[in-house]
Order: structure tokens, then sequence, then C-alpha cells
């Protein structure tokens, strides 16, 4: 049986960069350790060198582009996200949305380099239309939940539900995550009862007064 | 049996806007009535009301946006475009891309108010993940076919043929439309052999020398 | 001497699109031909003909973009734009960002079509710039008054004082609008006193009851 | 007198990234030592930290986004830039364009950390109005020279002299880069004695077989 997946998002806190983003993957690797759960981070793009250097968890980019090394100044090239040590990257989360041509071309992309790749969406529609390009996961985020503090088992766990059979519809071998709504090991719990593979979150961990504490406590119940 | 779909999209062209865009529609018309054929025309917005008016064929906007009433300056509101008599609605043009989010609002608006929806898309991946938001047709737009003069039935039916496939794979009930590479009527015929319920066009109408003599050749094996 | 404007944006309002956005034009003829004051109206794309047609007062588009004509699917043609009988057009609008490349050709493209524009800003370094670009207006919108409901004049007058005397500096044949923050016909006299010539506002008007007697008091101290 | 810049973009180039960045810093560092002219590389994020450590030269982000610590994720945080060592950024080049907004926005969040700011432009009203946001420098892209072989000087010099005017006019504190058409040392002196403090350039270093030949030759008439 693989592990699930517990995803940080560094996303661009103040408490997420830099020697900050250091003490998050500190905390991610040694829960990841004591439990046997499998902890990623997606920190900022200047962290994925040090971090994948320095750390044996899993490191994705929170963004790249669907293209190809050229004249592209500015954009995040998979190559180079790749080059920087990269397990995976996140592609279009809902503060960075892509075109339906750039995800797919993004997701193509990260396949040709063997980065694993978690597209991000936000309803049963979007989450069906995600796995036919089949990506490693679908990670749901009901606009609803982001953000809210409300836990998704408490808000609309039918939505979670409904995607996972909407991908499994569309493709079975793509999993699913719970991007959003995530507040404790009980939330955790009802993710993979729900039937995803995982949970994605940020400011929970990335803005705890102890990161570890928290994983810890996320991981409880697996 | 349903009549397959001729949809001319007037682009930005100079010889689709105001008083050309009439003179397109009016060899549309009579085509459409000598034929049977069912020919629709998508113009600027600004002719939207201008065409629905004066003429009985299906009029469809070139882009929506996936927005409700409020404060959106500049975009396209799906209930003022249906209020301008609009019968359809083009979606994810090559020429104007949306989010994957976006493309689903717009789909699910246009439905709401029972405008017909046409989801342009670029491969076969794409093709599949804009059924999945059940449009009513996807138009496949191989991006090596737009605008190259080519036939879509010698440069590469296969796309065609699979993108038909992908579609049908994810619902059954949402139908193609060969979007490039439409050259003549032979072009027309192998594009509905191929599986397809219509063709998108432009240039080859909009900036022909006699748009009704084009159009009769378009449908002339139909 | 020439006549203050003040500029009513519809946006995409349900109060403000078809039939609605008539009875908003009415209230603007109206009201100019008793105060003298010039009123001009920014409706959606589909309304700018009807407007236009029937109607003496200035219409203006909400966008357009910076194009020529062309294979530009679903974009805002300036000349489509011209021919629906448009007097200008927004550019810019806090709802509607763009480029500063497009902005300038936006600019550019109307000047050649000899329509009127007005260029929206943030903040007084972005209104200088807009003003480098020579358009009729620059109407500067201070984010902290979008929408707030609280007055220009009791929020921060300077910030208008400083962008007049900023894109004075920059080019003294520009105008200013006062773009946010008008709630009544003191705003209005306060706008013009601070060296505006006149006021862009929407939801006052366009949700209004009674546009007409809104507008009348908006003018009163004229 | 201080020295004319010399600013080599590593784009998204495959003969740009990790190693091959290396290379290209190497070559910078050794030709800026023997000259003494300055010469800087900005090279993909992911190499903003090694570059910035192991060499003595300038490193430049090729972007960042004008957000302040928080929830954007997969923006360019200017925080993030700095602490991975950056000297400076570009803002707005020809391939990674902002709305107005973000511009002032990049600027005065680069300001506030002591990132020098290369704004890039297209043409003299927009290098005029990025002017009046007081970059460091303004780097002028004419279009008809990107990528075109073609020499500034046998092309247009005139579109670079009205270009410093303007920005001149505008603020007579920021300089001038010449953004394109720089080909070999001619044209570098040229683009001095037509009043700018240096050039940008790409492909002419970065995909040669002797990075270090070609930048000799560039410096060879300062």
């Amino acid at each position: 049986m693989v592990s699930p997946l517990i995803l940080i998002n560094l996303k661009t806190y103040q408490e997420g960069i830099g020697g900050s983003a250091h003490r998050i993957a500190t905390a991610a690797e040694n829960v990841a350790k004591e439990s046997g759960v499998t902890i990623g981070v997606a920190p900022s793009f200047m962290d994925l060198r040090p971090l994948s250097t320095h750390f044996s968890i899993p490191v994705y980019a929170q963004h790249i582009d669907g293209i190809t090394p050229g004249a592209h100044t500015g954009y995040i090239l998979p190559e180079a996200v790749k080059l920087a040590g990269a397990h995976g990257t996140l592609i279009n989360h809902s503060e960075r949305r892509l075109t339906l041509a750039d995800i797919e071309a993004a997701v193509a992309a990260a396949k040709r380099l063997q980065l694993e790749t978690v597209v991000c969406t936000n309803n049963v529609a979007t989450s069906a239309a995600a796995a036919a390009l089949a990506p490693d996961y679908v990670a749901i985020e009901p606009p609803e939940l982001i953000g809210s503090g409300v836990s998704v088992s408490k808000a609309d766990p039918e939505i979670i539900r409904r995607s996972v059979e909407a991908v499994r519809g569309v493709r079975d071998d793509v999993q699913v995550l719970t991007g959003a709504g995530i507040q404790s090991g009980d939330c955790v719990k009802i993710a993979l009862d729900l039937g995803t593979q995982g949970v994605l979150l940020a400011s929970s961990v990335v803005k705890a007064d102890d990161p570890a504490a928290v994983l810890r406590e996320l991981v409880s119940l697996l």
C-alpha cells in the first residue's frame, strides 16, 4: 500500500522563504521519518534547489509553464525545475490559473521529464476535465473552503466524493487530493475516507509556531 | 437526421464588421435556404444584435466570460449576449484562450441561458478535457492547420478521428466540429466522414470576393 | 468654457443592459439637456450601436483592444467600436487591466479613429505614466475608494490633487477625471475644485430607482 | 564616471540553465575583470542563488511580481528574489508583459528592497510612461529589432535617440539601455553614443560557442 501524500504549499508567505523554508522542510522531514507518511513541500522557485539538496523529502514547484527551452524570459521552464532537483510540480493552482491548453502542455512537459504532476481544480466538472489530461494527481480546492478555516468534512464532503467519482469516470489511474478545508488529523482521515489519496495544505503548517507539532497531529490518525 | 453545422467566424477582419458582416450573413442565409444546411455566423459583439434581428440564421458570439451580472467592466456578460439575440457562442477560441475554470464557468452560464456552446481545443487531450464540461460542441483546431491553407484531409486526419474518439470516450452527447483545414467541399465531406458534425471556418469565406459562391461549393457534397 | 464630463459606467450590471441601458441613457439625455452638463454612458458592447443611434449623448465603449483588423477572435476591434457609433472608450479600467504596451496601442488606435480616450489609473505614479501616452483623459480610481461608499473628499483628496499635478507635470493637454468616491453633488463639486474635469461613476446611478433624480442631484452644484 | 552596463538575459534557453548558466557567468566575470566594464546576468529563478553565491558580478531576476508576502502560489515574490542574492530585476520584458499597475507595484516593491530595476518598453511613448515610474533603467526593445539579427545602428537609431529624449523629458534620473539590435562592439559603441548607458542582450552571448570571446568583442570599443 502506498502512503498518502501530505503536500505543504509554502506559497509566498514570509514564513515560507529562505531560512524559514528550511525550518518547514526540517519539520516535514522529521515527521515523515517518524510516521512513515510521505510529506512534500512546494517552496518558492529560488528555494527548490536548496531544499532538494538538503532534504530527503519530495520537493515540488508551485507552477511550471508549458514551454520548451527558448526565448521565454521570466517563465518557468520545466527543464530548469527538474535540474533544480524538483520531484514534481503543482499546476493550475487557484492562485495561478492557466489556460486549458497551457495545463495540457505543462502536464505533457512534466511527464517527459518525469516530474510528478498535481493539477488543481475548483469543482466536479473541472476535476473530470483535468483527469482527461492524465496527471498523477488532481487536487480539488472547493472555492468556498479555500482559506475559510472551515473543515471539508463539515462543509460539503459531497463535492470531494463526487469529484473522486468524476475523476474515476474519466481515468482510473489518476489520484485525487483534498486541496482545501484541512484543519486537523480528523480532516485528513475524512479526506482519505472520501477516496482521496492525500491533502494539499498551506497556512496551517507554514504559519504555525511549531510546524512539526501541527504535522504530527495531521498524520496522527493515519 | 440533423443538418451538419457550417459556422463562419468573422473574427475582427475588416471584411467582417458592420455592413460587411451583413454581406456575409446575406450569403450565409441564401445558401442555407438553397441547400438546407445550417450555416451560422460569429460576428463582432457590436454586430450580434443587428445580425440576429435581420437574419434567420443562427448568430454566435465569438467569446463570453464566465461571469454573472455585476462589476466586470469591459467583460462579455452571457446575459447581455443572450439579450442581443445570440443563438450560441464560441468559447476558448485559439486566439482567445481561457483558463479551465473560466471555460467551465462560461459553459455553465451559457447552459443556464440556453446558449449553444462551441468549445475550441487544440489536440486530443484538450478535446477530451473539454468534453468533460459537457458543451454542445467541441471544435478541434490542430495548431499545425490553423491558417495554413493545408487541408485537414491531407495533413493529418488522424488527429480529428482520435479527437472524436476521445470526446466520445468521455461523453457521447457532445458533438465535434472540425475547426481548421477546411478549404473546399471535399474537406467538408471528409470532416463529416471522420465523425465530426460540421466545420468552423473563417477567412476562406469572410475574405472571399463572392462568399455565397464559396459557401455553395463548401456544401456541394452534403 | 468646456462643460465638465459626467461619465456613467454601466459595467455588466443587470440594471445596465438592453432595455435597462435605454432607461439610464434616457435619464442621462434628459438631465444633460436640462443642465447643459455633458453626460456620457459606457454600456456593454452589444448596446453601443442602439444607444448611439437613439440618443444624442456621447456613448463610450468600456474597453478596446490595441489591435488592427485581422485574426483576433473575441477581441474588441477599435474600428468596429467606431463603426457602432461610439464617441470614445474607457481603457485599462480597474476591472480590466491591460499591459502598458496594450494601453499605448489602444490609445494610438483610438486616436487614429478619433475616438476619445479615458485611461484609468490607480495612483499618482500610474497617472503620470498614463499621461505620457497622451490620452484625452486620465481617470484616477484610488483602490481604497472603489465601491467603498466613501466620498473622495472625506477620504483622501490629496491623491486627486497630486494626480492632477503629476499628470500636468508630464503633459498639460491631458485632462483628469475623478474615478471613484463620488456620492453626491458635493463630491462632484469637490472633484472639480481639486482640478479634475469631471467624474466617472457607476452603481450610484445604474442601480438607482430614479437615475434622473440622482443625476440631477449630482450636477446640482455645477 | 560610471561604467556602462552589459546585461545578459539567459532567458529559458537550454544553454542558459544549471551548469550552462555557470559557464556564461564565468565568462561574464572574467571579461568584467579584464575590461572594467560592468557585466550582469539574468538567469532563471532557480539559478539566482547559485550564481549570486559563486560570482562577483551582479545577478538579476528576469521578472518579479508586484506583490507583498502572502497567498500568491506560483508568483515571484520580490522579497524571495532579494533573499536569493539578486542585485536587481528585469520588469515587463517583451516576452513577459505586465499591466501598468503591476509594473508600478513591481518597481515600488523593488525600491523598498533596494533591488535595481530595469523596465523594458517597446517604443517612445511607453518609454516615457515607464520613466514616470522612476525605475533605475528603461530598456527600449524596438519590436522590429528583437531577434532580428539587424543592428540597431543600421535599422533605426532614431527610435533610441527619441526614447532617450522622451525619458529625459519625464525624469532626468532614469537611465536608458538599448534592448535589441546589439550584434557587435560597434553596436555597443553606437548605443552609448545615442545616449544610452548600456545594452541588454541574449542569444548572441548565451548561444555562443565561446561566450567570453563574444563579450570581449562587445566591450572592445568602450
